[in-house]
C-alpha cells in the first residue's frame, strides 16, 4: 500500500474549554462546518481548580482557511474559554526515530542517532530521537506494535542483545504498515526479519537517522537483508 | 494551578475510515452519545490507493463502558472500515522526559536518563526519554514552548552550552503550565530560571528522570534554585 505524506496546510491551536462530554463534539463540528479536517488532538493538561478545564492541542488541515479564519471560527464555540495559535508539532519536532531496547545499548545508539540528527536539523530538517528502555518479550512486543500509533514515527531501531518470538511477530506487523525496522546484530530471530542489521550501535543509530532524513542518500529498501 | 493526573479508564482503538471531512465528526459524535470522552487522536497514516483511507489512533475515557461496548458502538458508524483495540500510549511509553540541546550533550544526558529510566521501567513504571538536537535561539525557544503541547511530557532537560533571551522566556512559560525545566550549567540566563542546574550531563539526565519517576525520592520543588 502506498503511503502518502500529507502536505496540506495545517493550523495548530491550543484550546482551553470547559471539560464536559459535549464540548469536544461541539468544537469538532465547528471545525468540520468551516471545511477544516481534524488531524490530531492531544489532551495535554486538565485543571481541577476551575471546575474542570481541559487544554488540548489540535491540528487541522485547512485548505482555503487562514489562521485568523480558524481562530475566529473557534472563538464562537460556546464551551471554549481560550484559543491560541501554536506551532504544528511536525514543524518543531519533525520525524521521529524510535529506539527501544536495553539502557546501555540505547545510549550508544543515541550517540550516533542524535549526532546524525544534529547534522540534518542544522540544514533545515527536523528529526527527533525518542527512546524507551524495556525488558521482556511482552513489553518489547507491545512497544514495537505501539510504534504504529505514534504520530510522526518513521523508523524503529531495536537496540538489544536478544529479541525473538512475539517481538519478531510485532516487527513484521510494523513493517506491514510501512515502518522500517533496524536491528543490532543480536541473538534471536529479529535480525532475520529486520530491514537492516548493524553491529556497532553508534553506526546503527547513525544509519537509522540517515534512512529517515530527506537530505541523506540512504535508502532502507536497498539495504534489505544486509548486515553491517 | 493544580494539575490533575487523570486516572479514568481509557480505551484505545485504531480506526480505519474513508477520509472525508464528515467522517471524524460522525465518529466523535458516536463516542459522545455513548458517554465516552475523546482524549487523544492521532492521524498516523493515510493511504492513497484505496480512494483515501485514513488511520487514526484514538483514546477515549469510558467510565461505565467495556472495550466491547466501545468497539460495537464504533462499528456502527458508516464511515468506518475497521476498528481494532490497541494499547493506550501511556501504558506503553509512559511519561516522557524531553531533552533538547546540542547533539553531543544530549547524548551524555541520555546516558544517564535512559539508564535511570531502565531502573524504573524494570519496576513497572513506563518512562521514555525523547530528544531533539537543535541550534539557534528561535529553534530552541520554539521547542521549549512546544513541550507544552506534547502528550505525556513531564519535564524538560536543556542540554546545551549557551541559552538565554527568548529561550529563557519560553522556559518561564513552560514552567507556568507545570513542567519543570532542568538545565546544564551553561552560559546565559536559562540556568538562572531553571528548577535545577546540574553540571555533569550524565547526572543531569539521571536526576531529571528521578524527578518524574513515581518510585524515586526526588522532588524538583525541593531543588528549586539549587546547582550541582
Amino acid at each position: 500500500m502506498a503511503k502518502t505524506e500529507h502536505h496540506e496546510p495545517t493550523v495548530a491551536v491550543r484550546l482551553d474549554y470547559a471539560d464536559r462530554p459535549a464540548a469536544l463534539p461541539e468544537i469538532i463540528a465547528a471545525v468540520a462546518s468551516a471545511g477544516g479536517t481534524l488531524r490530531t488532538l492531544s489532551t495535554v493538561r486538565r485543571w481541577n481548580d476551575e471546575a474542570g478545564v481541559a487544554l488540548v492541542e489540535v491540528e487541522l488541515e485547512v485548505s482555503g482557511l487562514s489562521e485568523t479564519d480558524v481562530t475566529t471560527m473557534l472563538a464562537a464555540v460556546p464551551s471554549l474559554r481560550g484559543c491560541r495559535l501554536t506551532q504544528a508539532l511536525d514543524k518543531v519536532f519533525g520525524k521521529r526515530l524510535i529506539v527501544v531496547g536495553g539502557g546501555a545499548q540505547i545510549a550508544q545508539a543515541v550517540l550516533g542517532a542524535v549526532s546524525e540528527a544534529d547534522r540534518h536539523n542544522l540544514r533545515g530538517e527536523k528529526i527527533s530521537v525518542d527512546t524507551i528502555p524495556l525488558v521482556g518479550e511482552a513489553n518489547l512486543a507491545a512497544a514495537v506494535r505501539a510504534v504504529a500509533d505514534l504520530d510522526r514515527a518513521r523508523a524503529l531501531l531495536l537496540a538489544g542483545s536478544i529479541m525473538g518470538g512475539e517481538i519478531t511477530k510485532a516487527v513484521r506487523e510494523l513493517q506491514a504498515v510501512g515502518i522500517p525496522v533496524i536491528s543490532l546484530n543480536m541473538v534471536g530471530s529479529v535480525p532475520d526479519v529486520a530491514d537492516l542489521v548493524v553491529t556497532d550501535p553508534v553506526q546503527a543509530g547513525t544509519m537509522a537517522v540517515m534512512g529517515i532524513a530527506d537530505t541523506a542518500k540512504f535508502d532502507f529498501a536497498r539495504q534489505k537483508g544486509r548486515r553491517y
